[in-house]
């Protein structure tokens, strides 16, 4: 943050902020009216999802910006992308303190205009209001789809293959790393945890390949263990992992190496971001041409049973008890 | 609110407040999923709008929470009316303070049943999260209309007519008695101010009937002048308003009387949510048609106008010094 400085008003903030975000969607109107049209093609549907940040919460107050906002549309695309949608627009709703500068609100809109682009989306509308608590975030992202093909929790079936995309437990061990909890790591290793932990990668080029693939879908924000578990309540199955095939980074490899406790921290810990599904048997094939398009590491991590309840099987191939840790708010 | 009492944890809560209110609506999935799908008729687009509202700004602490609920919908379903749309869905971001007690929250989700049901639409989505500061409620919503017929700001021309639906200025005049501000009022008209200014009257009924009709259309929520001036400053034309024609209720009548220095409350004041409109010279039929299919009465209050600015007459005939005091959040 830099001096606070006189803002304009919020006509002009939107202008100056908001609307160059808008530009090349013709239903968002320039942010000129109070409402936007989205036109769906024929033969799809839409899929639409709403995180909220909360600052002190889920960013912390002297975060860059730029990485907020980037944060902000990561995880919604995130959703999106774990359901098999291609991400189209988005609205925002800023609640901000007062004390906010103009330094601060540049910094997130061009958080805003790198990643809209990563992602092919635009802003379509939304509002902006003071608060004199922290600021509250709220994101309401759209995506497309051929209709009927979303890919759905409670699809998975007793014997399906349990996958993950990328590496698992990174963004738990780099929130560690930000409190001074990790010993022995080089800076480099320390840097990527840190860095997995403030900018999800959600994987929509993934996703949208395992329609018609997958049995069931999610991203995984509450922790490996916790968003399984969330598959297999609404599937009525139960799940093994297995912690020897978990794909870890070099740093989480290394930081385990020191201190084996840890695995716990990467079963339960959240903000992975990464998507983790389930296939019928036999699908390997068409799994790994997903992960190769996609660009993106797939890695089998366990499969779906019969009953409920999941079983950790340990590195020493025994059963590891753990607790189903996810992040509850309230 | 009554005592705290412990809360259900995140999912416990959703399943007793949000998940009854998604019943209906196959595409939200009972909220047991990431996202919701949303498919579109033929020939038809979305409208979607959100719009935010902050405890202690737009609504005060110790207000009904059931309230609190139903103007959150009903200030978006007023957008949605305005643009010419039948409301649809929406989804729903909360972020409230730890102290927030479950009657509240019971409180709370009963005025969003009953006003889905009035206004015909489902939760289909959302978020919760926790603050250390004030409340921060978040709502999207969406409506369908036919493409293209999205009632714009930006079409008013010279010549047209302007009207508005309702009364105006008696949530302005509302929120003055529930400072102490407004002297020699009957109960009764107190009352039916306060009660204005707590809980907006959206238009859809009417708004669905100008498509094809007005030139321009929004909802006042800024105050009538402000939002004149947003039709006028789009559309790239002036506006003239005779106070004389402006639609008052008994009760604003009977305080304007007392002070007649509150014409610029009701001409500035905001919280409306009546529809503004402008129409072709000649359309009075029409007009008076789509008010009556609609039940609500609308007022010829003044017309458009080459140039810029807005001329207000006043009650002597006399040209109304006004400066456009729209509400502002920065």
């Amino acid at each position: 943050m830099t001096v606070p400085q006189a803002l304009p008003d919020e006509f002009a903030l939107i202008a100056r902020l908001f609307a160059p975000l808008a530009r090349g969607f013709p239903g968002a109107y320039g942010l000129l009216d109070d409402a936007a049209t989205v036109a769906v093609p024929a033969g799809e549907e839409l899929v639409i999802t709403k995180d909220l940040m909360v600052e002190g919460v889920h960013y912390l107050p002297d975060d860059p910006a730029g990485l907020i906002a980037r944060k902000l549309i990561r995880v919604n695309v995130s959703d999106l992308a774990a359901k098999g949608a291609k991400p189209l627009a988005y609205l925002l709703g800023v609640a901000l303190p007062k004390t906010v500068t103009l330094a601060w609100l540049d910094a997130f809109a061009a958080g805003l205009t790198e990643d809209q682009a990563r992602y092919g989306m635009h802003l379509i509308g939304g509002d902006t209001a003071a608060t004199d608590g922290p600021a509250v975030l709220s994101l309401t992202a759209l995506g497309t789809l051929p209709a009927g093909t979303m890919l759905r929790r409670d699809g998975a079936k007793p014997g399906d293959r349990l996958y993950i995309s990328g590496t698992i437990g990174d963004a738990a061990l780099g929130l560690r790393a930000l409190r001074g909890e990790l010993a022995g790591m080089s800076a480099a290793a320390r840097e990527h945890l840190i860095d997995r932990y403030r900018l999800p990668r959600p994987r929509p080029e993934l996703g949208l390949r395992l329609r018609g693939l997958a049995h069931a879908s999610l991203d995984v924000s509450d922790g490996l263990v916790a968003d399984l578990d969330h598959i297999c309540a609404v599937s009525r199955v139960g799940a093994e992992i297995e912690a020897a095939r978990l794909p870890l980074s070099d740093a989480a490899q290394a930081a385990l190496e020191v201190e084996p406790a840890l695995l716990k921290s990467i079963l339960t810990g959240g903000d992975d971001y990464e998507i983790l599904f389930t296939t019928p048997a036999g699908r390997d094939t068409g799994v790994a041409a997903a992960a190769a398009a996609a660009s993106v590491p797939v890695t089998q991590i366990g499969r779906i049973v019969e009953g409920r309840g999941i079983r950790v099987v340990g590195l020493d191939g025994k059963p590891l008890p753990i607790a189903d840790g996810g992040y509850r708010h309230f």
